[in-house]
C-alpha cells in the first residue's frame, strides 16, 4: 500500500468497498463508520459514495489499483452523470500486474499488454480478438479474472491462442493472491500450461511471457521469469 | 511510495540509483552510502550492485515499478550470469502508467496496452510494428519515453499510427512528472495532439484512449479522461 492511499483513508469519515478488500486494511478503520459491499454491486457502491461524499469525507476502497478493473472508474462516471460539484481524487496503487510480475522476477520489464478474461463487461468475441493481436505483437500478456465458476475454458482458450503466436517453450507464470495470504506461484511453459490451468482461479494473475521471455532459476528450488530488455545486444556482461 | 519499499531503502546499509530517483528518497538516505549512478549505466549499476551485495545489504532505486522500464530486469540478468547465489527481492511500485492515469482521472479502467517509444534497446520498426497492432486493439494505449532530444519526431509518428486506427476526438493525455515537482496535465484530443507534441518531453508518459474512451469535465476549468467499464450496458445509473 502506498503512503497517500493509507493517509487518505486515515482522514476518511467513512470507508466503503468490498469486504475482501476491507479486511485487508482492517487496522486502519477502527472508528470509522464502513459500508461493506459484494462482488457486483459497484454500480450502487458508486452511487452511494458519491451521495454520502456530498456531506462527508468518504474512501472508496479496491484492491490494487482502483484505475485498473476497480472502482476509479464507475465512481467518477456516476459523479459526472450526477452533476454534483464534489471533489475526488483516485490514488493509484499496485496493480496485478505489477504486483504479479515482482513475484516471479522481472517478466514485464518493457512493453506488455493487459488483458481481462471476464466477459461480464466485455463480450467474449471481442476478447478473443484483442489476445489475437496482443499475442502478436510479442510482448508480454498479462491476463486479470483468468478463470471463475461462470467461465471455466476462457483460460485454456487464451492459452491457445497464445500458441499460435509463440513458441511453446514461452514461459508462462500463475500467481495467486500475490502479497496476501495464501499466495502460491506457479511457473510453466506454453507448452504445458493447459495441464495447470486447476492452479488459477479468480484471484490469480497469469503472465504469458513474449518473445525473448526465459525461465529463470531462483536459487535452488524455485523458478521465476526474466525478459532481457536488450542490454545484451549492446553490452558485454 | 510503498511502505514494502520505504522499509527496504530503511534496512540497506547502501542505495544505488540514478541521481534523479536517489534525490526523491533523499530523507530515507540519513546515515547509509550511497552510489549515485547516471542515465546509460545501467548495466555498470547493476553489475556493481550484484558484487556489493555478496556482502552488503545493497537497494537499488528505480522511479515508478522497477519491473517496468526499470533496474530489475538487468539485476535479475546480471545476477543469473554471475552464478552467484545473492538472495533478491523485487519490491512492486506505482507504474507510470497507473500514476499518470489516476491524475487524468480513470483512462484505463480496463484492457491497456503500455509500449515505450525509446529506441535504444528495441529497433525501430519493431516499436512501429507493435503499435499498429496496439491501436488496432482499441483499447488505451499508454507510451512511455515519448520524446528525447535525440528523437524528436517518435511521438508524432505514433500518434499518426493512433490515427489510423481511432477516431479524431479519441482523448490523449500527456502527464509530465506525475506526482512530482513541476507536475503537468494536458488532455486534447487525437487531432489536435499533434500541435501539442512540444508540451511533452522525457518525463512525460501520454496515455491515448481506446474507443469508448471520452473528455470529463473535472470541476470548473480541468479536464480529464473516463474509459467506461461497460456498467452503462448493463445497468441504469
Amino acid at each position: 500500500m502506498t503512503a497517500r492511499a493509507r493517509e487518505v483513508i486515515q482522514a476518511a469519515d467513512l470507508v466503503i468497498g468490498n469486504g475482501l478488500y476491507l479486511d485487508q486494511v482492517a487496522p486502519l478503520l477502527a472508528g470509522k463508520e464502513v459500508i461493506r459491499s459484494s462482488m457486483g454491486k459497484e454500480v450502487d457502491r458508486a452511487r452511494q459514495a458519491v451521495e454520502l461524499a456530498c456531506s462527508r469525507a468518504v474512501a472508496v476502497v479496491s484492491g490494487g489499483d482502483p484505475g485498473v478493473y476497480g472502482m476509479a472508474s464507475i465512481v467518477l462516471e456516476v459523479l459526472d452523470r450526477s452533476g454534483l460539484d464534489v471533489p475526488v481524487e483516485v490514488v493509484p496503487g499496485v496493480t496485478a500486474a505489477t504486483a504479479a510480475a515482482s513475484r516471479l522476477g522481472a517478466p514485464l520489464s518493457g512493453d506488455f499488454v493487459v488483458i481481462s478474461l471476464s466477459d461480464l463487461l466485455t463480450p467474449w468475441e471481442e476478447i478473443e480478438r484483442r489476445l489475437g493481436l496482443a499475442f502478436s505483437m510479442g510482448v508480454p500478456v498479462v491476463l486479470y479474472n483468468p478463470r471463475s465458476r461462470g467461465r471455466q475454458d476462457h483460460l485454456a482458450v487464451a492459452l491457445g491462442i497464445a500458441a499460435e503466436h509463440l513458441p511453446p517453450e514461452t514461459p508462462v507464470g500463475f500467481v495467486k493472491d500475490a502479497y496476501r495470504v495464501g499466495e502460491a506461484i506457479t511457473v510453466t511453459t506454453l507448452a504445458e500450461a493447459p495441464a495447470r490451468i486447476g492452479e488459477a482461479d479468480m484471484h490469480s494473475t497469469i503472465v504469458i511471457g513474449g518473445i525473448g521471455s526465459r525461465i529463470w532459476r531462483k536459487g535452488k528450488d524455485a523458478k521465476g521469469i526474466i525478459t532481457p530488455r536488450g542490454y545484451e545486444r549492446k553490452y558485454l556482461y
